[in-house]
């Protein structure tokens, strides 16, 4: 069945890039769009829907989240912002949560959390592990994960848990634990931030990352969060996917990535939550980078689901245009999953978009905080 | 009928301020608060309304609004962002599209917004004229503003509009403007800015304030917004029962906020949306000061109606732990308005309460831009 939908006053098609269209209109048969074009060439279709004169733009693309954990950190969020020194257990906390919670327990968690990024425009999201970090965890967080996304990532190298060596975890994570997460996952990923007492040098990211592909994973990294480091370098060297968080880069990196098809991702709700600076991502666009924004969801370091948010975040702290973030936000996402069906609404693309209850795209930045998602094709 | 609330993981009484209880319980009647206390220690009741073991926090209280208006502002906001020169006409561009609005159109416009901000949390919220800057048009916007609130401001002296004179505008604003508008207001409010070029100065606002207050109308003042002024000393000269924005602030405005009755409101959301310094909450806290937090929300410098986002910027930006942020955007919001009978949830206090997707309080800024607002007494 084909169904037109009509009354868009302004639609964000990314085709081309940045490409915006006014008094719009577009056809989709199934979850495929058929057409798009202004709303008076329109084609006819089975069914006909009226978008009350609002903007249309492509559904979100969250290329980064954390999604599977139990427990809550908020007084620790609450001491940090307050600058005291109680962390209540940090990371050991939460995978002490997920732990301990049932199968049925984590699944409703992690439904919850898809449901509410849903609900805020978002209709395709990359899941981690990354809160087990035992072979029997890992692997239950990533079976858990795909019951809800494809893009699901295999973070058995988040941090070396408690109690357990550097080089004994590394063993674990690129052999026991790689063997009973590849067939739930996607990708790997690596947290590289050799200042890190608990992440991972170069050297151990290599590995972790080689093995991923080995077992037929695409490659991610966290890098270069909490100061410069190999990360960037490593994660173009490898042709990885992307690389996540860039705060620290120097012109070495900025033009190693210039020249790669790895994308810079951005999750500028780090920084809102921990009081943190924020990444350049004007430096990164002017130099040619592919940037993607997403939200990171994860209890420690920003527990927010909205890509909304993360859009009013990157226009006001990190020199993007609200054309360009939303960009980032979609498009963007899609090419951090090495995607070609989504991020952008045109022929032949999957038809997720979201309707905002607003005339334009603008909103997205100029009504900060406020819930103008009304519709789309992932809402809950 | 009598109805006992439980389920409460967490609730925020601000009794005694800052006051919280965990597996708590109250008891309304109709509008009104009976009884607050321990689960265990619950009355019998009517009704009982089981709220799934989530934080409930008193509702907000947003007395800073600007809510009659017609017109779209985005591009002006977007082009500001981009560091680019195009203002779209500013606040004469709002003045033309609201005086072009039918009552009907008015009307709902800011019904819409209204039940925005109470889907988001908010219970009462005080709204501003000033875009209609005539006699009839500022009554008209009053007139309408009343139709969904008790807390009505006439702001006829928000800025000179276009082609008048300036002793001329502000002999109308204090005679013949006044005269029409007290009978729909509350209070009355100017933008003191001297260095504004469509602000009003000391004797300017002076002028207008003594005249309100003449008319029987309770003061306020948008004061120090942009640069150190006399915004701050006149309102607690007059006894005004705030001065709101208090960005740039003298050790001497400080000492005088806090040896007066004047709440110093904050408007983070202009900052955010304008891209400029926040105001200090914690030195105006420690020095004893009533802080309240408000949104702002108008088309020009903030168009975001969220109370939660103001909290989370509160404590990202401004000092104030996420505790201190929810009193001054409740209780402190309560006496910014000179309200006894709200901000607090207490027996004998309005059963104006807000529940949260949340095990605490704390979740209104750990989880920034998720709106975690699912019921509560205000919901449409
Ligand atoms: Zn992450
Ligand atoms: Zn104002």
């Amino acid at each position: 069945m084909t169904v037109l939908y009509t009354g868009i006053a302004e639609l964000v098609t990314n085709d081309p890039e940045l490409g915006v269209l006014t008094d719009a209109a577009f056809v989709t048969a199934g979850d495929v769009v058929l057409w798009v074009g202004q709303a008076s060439a329109a084609p006819a279709a089975d069914e006909r829907v009226f978008l009350g004169e609002r903007a249309v733009v492509p559904g979100f693309v969250d290329s980064h989240s954390h999604l599977v954990f139990a427990g809550d950190r908020g007084a620790e969020f609450a001491a940090r912002m307050a600058g005291q020194p109680y962390d209540g257990g940090g990371i050991a906390a939460t995978m002490a949560a997920t732990r301990a919670a049932s199968d049925a327990e984590l699944r409703a968690l992690v439904a919850a959390r898809v449901a509410e990024m849903r609900a805020q425009g978002t209709t395709t999201v990359e899941i981690k592990s990354g809160y087990g970090l035992s072979v029997a965890e890992e692997a239950r967080a990533l079976a858990i994960a795909a019951e809800f996304t494809s893009e699901t990532t295999f973070l058995g190298a988040h941090v070396v848990p408690p109690g357990v060596g550097r080089a004994e975890y590394v063993d674990l994570v690129t052999g026991q634990m790689l063997t009973a997460c590849a067939e739930h996952a996607r990708w790997i990923d690596v947290f590289c931030e050799p200042g890190s007492a608990h992440a991972f040098d170069a050297d151990e990211a290599r590995a972790v990352l080689s093995a991923g592909r080995a077992a037929g994973l695409g490659l991610r990294v966290h890098g270069n969060q909490l100061g410069p480091g190999p990360g960037v370098a490593l994660a173009v060297e490898l042709g990885a996917a992307s690389v996540d968080h860039c705060t620290y880069l120097t012109d070495a990196d900025v033009d190693a990535l210039a020249n790669s098809d790895t994308v810079a991702t951005l999750l500028p709700g780090v920084e809102f939550s921990t009081r943190s600076p924020y990444p350049d991502a004007r430096r990164l666009l002017d130099a040619g980078v592919t940037v993607a924004l997403a939200t990171d969801c994860n209890p420690g370091t920003c527990y927010s689901s909205s890509m909304p948010f993360m859009i009013a975040l990157a226009v006001r702290e990190m020199g993007m245009t609200v054309t360009e973030a939303l960009w980032a936000a979609t498009a963007g996402g899609a090419k951090a999953l090495r995607r070609t069906d989504i991020g952008v609404l045109a022929p032949g693309k999957r038809a997720d978009f979201t309707v905002l209850d607003a005339p334009s795209h603008l909103h997205l930045a100029y009504r900060p905080g406020v819930p103008i998602v009304v519709g789309g094709s992932g809402r809950p």
